[in-house]
């Protein structure tokens, strides 16, 4: 265990992402080693799914929340690395025929295209279950009562309540003709409630209070529904050649978008405004909060 | 919390069976509650998957290993909860058709026949993630130090470790053609992995020594592989109706078993040892064993 802290707060956002996602693909290749027998197939799969370079928003929202606390980065980067896994399943999970049916993510084919269905739906689960794993073994933290609850705001981000009941709401999302509130529910569920978990599993990581842990996870709610939103405008105003998966599938799906419901300046505009609502949550941390309040205005400048 | 212990121990097996099933629905049902959204589709599909009236096998290794070390049973039920949470979703994920391709279970219609494959799919993630909020609850037990313990020995036993790489193993079994070794390799990874695991929480819960949780872990690795080889015979000797599943498929697949390995009589006769086996694992616990060497030799002798 070194002292180094999680992130150096002062930093530029996109060096300290860059540099998390290199320590990110060194934790995952460390925490999911090759086995010598034939189950090595569904350690592959998830090493295919979990090592495939996304841009790791999950794990800098880790570390830089743990930084905030003077979390050693050690410790931050197992956290990250349970949630990046989590996330990862999910891709896996949603990309099947069964699901959105994607045979593209990020340029390469999907797990279930480069292996198999059955595979893929293995190498789901045990991603999820390794997670777990991870977050309740002491090199994540020596207090068992922090890693207890480390476990429960993961499990609580991703389950029936936050990622997997939002998936479920937008499997069923074309017959719902959601509204902007309805939008917003599924849009937090599914992707938000985990955004806000990484935001948390940093503060828990640092015995931070329950005003500061709150703080950071309606700053991750509010900055992953301005990614979302993004997104939508993205989905909209790209060609697949650029985003490397399919586009335009919500709206050919007759499903509501924040696109749809605002048009793309109202879109464009929300966004702005969740980013700087997202900021001001922050403001309790002061210019330590730096690289966050950068992240979160990120997303909405990068088509700009 | 009540002071009652997890179970009486000098009672009959198959009333504690019984009785530990009925407290598991109910528990189970107080656990998975319905919800006003759109997402309590996947609420549904885990209820049905989880409320479906199993035998509890696990539940009951779970309570008879606590009530060795004088857990309460309200505690022993929430980690007995748990694991039968994460049996269901492996049955769910396994009865899709990408996997074994079953259309029904106990005579019901599968989950993805009942609702859809991505309903099943999510149904199945979803129970494995609130396995482990039940086990990182305050509520299951008061040191959190113990409560991550009991996560750690969960996502172990579920893992790529464990019953997803012996499900994994499985699929490709019909390729490997395997030797007994090989084959009893495959059988503790699918399925004794969890059944020692469920022995082995109950040890936690109790803060049992580490040589009392592996001879519990011991016992429920050779009782698991008894009922196996006993489901294997079952398999062979009794037809769809009475089963109330499709049988016969691991033979038909070309899979090796352990009746086609060793004979259907060499097969009873190593179920018989491995109950033996099984039973003697429990000799520092004396009498009040009893009830789970009752439940080791429950299976052999289901048939005879």
């Amino acid at each position: 265990m070194t002292n180094v802290a999680a992130v150096e707060m002062s930093a530029d956002f996109k060096t300290v992402l860059s540099e998390i996602g290199s320590a990110m693909n060194a934790e995952l290749d460390r925490l999911l080693p090759v086995v010598p027998g034939p189950e090595n197939q569904v350690v592959d799969a998830m090493r295919y799914a979990a090592l495939d370079g996304g841009k790791r928003l999950r794990p800098f929202l880790v570390c830089a929340s743990a930084g905030l606390f003077d979390v050693p980065r050690a410790r931050a980067l197992r956290a990250a690395a349970a949630i990046e896994m989590v996330h990862c399943y999910s891709l896996v999970h949603d990309d099947l025929p069964a699901m959105d049916d994607d045979d593209l993510r990020r340029g390469r084919p999907t797990v279930h295209k480069k292996f198999d269905e059955a595979t893929a739906i293995l190498a789901g689960d045990a991603l999820l279950t390794e997670a777990f794993t991870v977050l309740a073994d002491a090199a994540t933290h020596p207090d068992g009562a922090v890693r207890a609850n480390l476990v429960a705001e993961l499990a609580h981000a991703s389950g029936a309540k936050g990622m997997v009941g939002g998936q479920m709401i937008d499997l069923m999302a074309a017959g719902l003709n959601l509204d902007q509130a309805g939008l917003t529910r599924l849009q937090n569920m599914k992707t938000g409630c985990l955004i806000a978990g990484s935001c948390r599993l940093g503060a828990i990581l640092g015995n931070a209070s329950a005003a500061d842990r709150d703080a950071l996870g309606a700053y991750g709610i509010a900055m992953g529904l301005a990614f979302q939103i993004a997104d939508d405008v993205l989905d909209v105003e790209s060609s697949a050649a650029e985003t490397g998966k399919a586009t335009g599938k919500d709206a050919a799906a007759g499903k509501a978008t924040f696109v749809s419901r605002l048009g793309l300046e109202g879109a464009k505009t929300y966004a702005r405004e969740l980013a700087e609502t997202a900021a001001r949550h922050l403001t309790p941390f002061g210019e330590r909060a730096s690289v966050l309040r950068q992240a979160a205005f990120f997303a909405v400048e990068r088509r700009s």
